[in-house]
């Protein structure tokens, strides 16, 4: 076999014998906190047009982050060989069996991202390989549908995006803009209102709340004046996102405040699926066809007394009474490694 | 005269010679943009309670950034020395004849940043020289009261903050947390409002607006998409606020969403001072009475059809007839130098 990538992160190969049996399939999902590499055979056998379950997977593989935009192209390529070699080696696999990759990674927005990283795939493995790469939405979208690009995924994590198929496969997105532009009901968003409304309340604007008391322990902080130092102190989206469960405890305990911006935060992502709905026809003529709506990140599960997720869900049922909303049993990365596979299956039928 | 500070700074005093014409008096105004010094004569003829008009500026020297939390201590520290020494060279004085240095500088907040700086203050000058820091917005407020420290003084630049001193030199503050912390009436707020409105019409969340086309045309961008990669290239709050003017005009234009953006960032600029004006007691227990409120900033000031600052007036009188805004005649560093000076009188009438 040809030498594709680097020569270190494929010596495995070597000592794996070469297996014919159906071959395999990759999936990758890549965030900006994590990546996951999932390996699947390729012949899986569909029955009634359902796909086994649970679905066999042969390995999976973690890293660090892989968004170019956050660490750099040459930093993410590199994590991305080295998860993929991995998932490989722990399936006792080599390049030469792979049919399919998909790669699912946040900062995809344009061709030109999509166009660059299938140019380095293409490096690292043979030409027969099915490539496919797409924003981490998509591989949400696809783990909710079992590999089916149809209808609207909902994203709200640290960040939110709303993203969108129609059957013709037209596509389209709303929010996912980052915290500067607006994303108010990622999980950012909340924990960014939640500290405004402390500092409001500490010098006089805003009505008193328990978010002071709660967030202040929560960070071992002595005053809202040393919150300022603490927010600036770091610019990880993350971190400010991490207050959410906060926010929500303070909600359920009855805070007004808290409450507000959950109610808020609800409206704003149902806003975003809407427009995404509309914008694509999703429901038909007469905006009462059904449509699946995955539902993926930590701010959309279920809490004790506040449930975002179903909020959510209430508002657009409201305009859209066919929405179906889908929590995924499986994994984003096993999402994309369903669109790899289809991908491959629909040159095999072809 | 002893050896303080940097030597290769001061070496300019060793060729002017000692003049005891009643010395000098040095205010700075440093911000996260410039930093700027100016030298006034200690000895001023005040009439009937007036300070001489316009005021006996001996020199002016700028210089860049003293923010300490921006650029660093060092750095700062090296820059604010350097400016001193320009201003006192350009005077044809030394560090002998200095009678009191006000160092009004931004990113100072709490009594430890204080002390802190006016420690190395007083490694640079004699013990006897009088030596004040204090926050940028305590210059700017004197700049309008002329070295008085009652009342309010609002900015709205790249940031904002409202400030305020009552009768017994009690002291409060609203805003000023930054943009994560919801500044939303600052010129960062104004324009991040702007972008998100452009984003959401984009979208299909929000209505369409003329600041799509105002602002990608004045930042040459072809599309929407392309504005959150614009956003997110650079930190700097000061190129978003940038685009402030371009939101006004637009309102000028008839636009409805930039009116919306402007009527509540003046709104929740009102706020800031009507929580300062409320805390500090600052208008008498009927809520009636007069108070000065200063202000300061490229936001407040007047255009042609939409003025913010008036808009930001009208909303505080409501509630406090005796409010009595005023624009400054002169720049902060001589609102500082008037603090210094006064500190210095002091001392000398007691």
């Amino acid at each position: 076999m040809k030498s594709y990538g680097n020569g270190g992160i494929w010596d495995f190969e070597a000592k794996i014998p070469v297996d014919g049996d159906g071959g395999v399939i990759l999936g990758l999902d890549g965030g900006t906190t994590s990546t996951v590499c999932v390996c699947m055979p390729a012949a899986m056998p569909v029955v009634a047009g359902r796909l086994p379950e649970p679905l066999p997977i042969l390995s999976r593989a973690i890293a660090g982050c892989t968004n170019h935009n956050s660490i750099g192209e040459n930093a993410a390529r590199e994590t991305l060989e080295k998860v993929m070699a991995q998932a490989l080696s722990d399936a006792h696999a080599s390049r030469s069996v792979v049919r399919a990759v998909c790669l699912a990674v946040s900062g995809v927005n344009h061709p030109s991202d999509q166009e660059r990283i299938q140019d380095w795939l293409r490096a690292i493995f043979p030409s027969h390989v099915k490539l496919l790469v797409e924003n981490d939405a998509v591989a949400a979208m696809a783990s909710g549908t079992m590999g089916k690009l149809h209808g609207c995924v909902l994203i709200a994590g640290t960040g939110t995006i709303a993203y969108g198929y129609n059957e013709d496969g037209r596509k389209a997105r709303a929010a996912g803009a980052g915290p500067i532009l607006g994303d108010w009901g990622s999980g950012y968003g909340i924990a960014a209102q939640a500290l405004t409304a402390i500092v409001r309340a500490h010098d006089g604007r805003g009505p008193q709340t328990k978010l002071t008391y709660n967030i202040l322990k929560s960070l071992d902080l002595a005053s809202p004046d040393e919150l300022i130092g603490w927010t600036y102190a770091d610019p990880s989206w993350a971190r400010i996102a991490a207050l959410v469960p906060v926010v929500v405890s303070s909600a359920e305990d009855g805070d007004e405040v808290a409450n507000k911006i959950l109610h808020h935060s609800a409206l704003e992502l149902a806003d975003s699926v809407k427009a995404v709905v509309q914008r694509l026809s999703l429901c038909g003529e007469d905006g009462k066809g059904s449509f699946p709506l995955v539902m993926v990140g930590g701010v959309l599960e279920g809490n004790k007394g506040w449930d975002i997720g179903k909020e959510v869900v209430n508002h657009i049922s409201k305009v859209y009474p066919g929405v179906q909303p889908i929590q995924p049993k499986v994994e984003p990365a096993v999402g994309a490694a369903l669109l790899a596979w289809n991908c491959f299956m629909e040159e095999l039928t072809n």
